[in-house]
């Protein structure tokens, strides 16, 4: 999970999730619409009989609730809570398993703040199965010819890795940018992303507000997207001064068409 | 508002109301399910551009969160946050103004907590428009008489105060108790209390439960209800472990039968 607004765990009961499948939890910054939800989040999960680790990755700052909620909600846990401290001005690498790595990105708010890039790990090639049967490898060989073995048939002859295989699926990956102000500079580390979540808080006209609350405008988002080259672009965080949404969409489009605005329940399929 | 649980402020929102017309926040004890909602209301408060000052009222321990709220989140505030601590031990006056007394209950639970007992002072009495307009009695009186005066007609005959009026509506009363242990003797507390909020976390056949943890049963409230004589009973802060809540009903009812079950939205007229 990303960010923990209040009733966030309304969400999940709402929707039907088990909170108790979460093992991490990446908070971006230490204001309230961002971490509020976490000591009911933390409550809950022991209401409901968690004993895995509970791993929190966050700035500094947000340490300071999670110690309220454990020293004085929650002193009677069956479960860990871990708290990992990220440092906002690092581009690094901050959580990795198997199938993903989770990097840190530099965000520029009023507070410290760092959105997350989650990167699939590379998948392996898929095989052929029609070339399996012809040469008739057995089963016991697939993995290492998935790892990068070739075949060699009874009468010597190599059959080679990539005539056994299809390339692996490309790698996906999915950023999450709030809160920030416009940075252009992004674009590098974004490159190719799969799906950008970024911030867009104000529309154009509101620019001036932007910039002095450190937020950023839809097209500005939208411009970091095209430099970026990323697959989908989701904009959310607006502001609740501004009551008619569909001039995010039209500034945002007009300038990277495959946009969408995030929503309570909107599912992205990445 | 009493007590104020995450996503309180959500509520209010899905309501149309407006939190700023919140002048008083009187909150029991220091567990989450009752004071979570607090940082994302103070909040929320500020940012609707509330000024007029915010006073809480609670047990010492909740000062707590409210600290980190102010000194962490909120410290932008255009508005004065003033915490009032209440003794949970004593049955005091802890707020008055001209409709008014708000007292505290001491309730048994396993941290600090207290009830709030709402009392409305007598009202005047009612004018009885046709001996007014009988005796021709200027309107500049009417005060006069509603606070106990009599008239005096122009051949010198006194009309008694009790003739020219009705007597004033019973005042009214609400008391609030959650969380808490059974407690027989607070009937005498509640004596004739128009609306008695009370806690039945589980029906009788968990009363072991209920002690266990400082919790009343269905049954025990409606026996507190009927002893107190109240007007009505309304349970509330059922076991998240009991799905069906007929059982809290039917056995409440069996004893007390002038009782509701508390829901998300339910608006009872006192």
């Amino acid at each position: 999970m990303i960010d923990c607004g209040e009733a966030a765990q309304v969400g999940f009961a709402r929707q039907g999730l088990n909170i108790n499948r979460l093992g991490h939890v990446f908070i971006s910054h230490n204001h309230g619409d961002h971490i509020f939800g976490l000591p009911g989040f933390i409550s809950t999960m022991g209401l409901l009989g968690r004993t895995a680790t509970l791993h929190i990755y966050g700035p500094e700052e947000t340490r300071r609730l999670l110690d309220v909620t454990l020293q004085t909600y929650c002193t009677n846990l069956d479960y860990a809570v871990e708290f990992h401290p990220v440092d906002t001005t690092r581009h690094s690498l901050i959580y990795e398993d198997r199938s993903v790595e989770v990097w840190s990105i530099p965000l520029a708010h009023r507070v410290p703040c760092c959105g997350f890039h989650f990167k699939e790990k590379p998948g392996l090639p898929h095989i052929r199965r029609e070339m399996i049967d012809f040469y008739g490898i057995p089963l016991a060989q697939i993995n290492n010819i998935k790892a990068g073995a070739s075949w060699t048939t009874a009468d010597g002859t190599i059959v080679s890795h990539e005539r056994l295989t299809t390339p692996a699926d490309p790698p996906r990956s999915y950023a999450y940018c709030s809160d920030t102000s416009y940075l252009p500079e992004l674009a590098e580390t974004l490159r190719h992303t799969t799906l950008l979540y970024h911030e867009a808080t104000y529309p154009a006209e509101f620019e001036s507000h932007a910039t002095k609350y450190g937020h950023t405008t839809a097209p500005q988002a939208a411009q970091l997207a095209l430099d970026a080259e990323v697959g989908k672009l989701c904009l959310g965080h607006f502001s609740a001064r501004i009551k008619d949404e569909t001039a995010y969409l039209a500034e945002a489009t007009a300038i990277f068409p495959n946009t969408v605005l995030a929503d309570e329940r909107l599912i992205l399929h990445v």
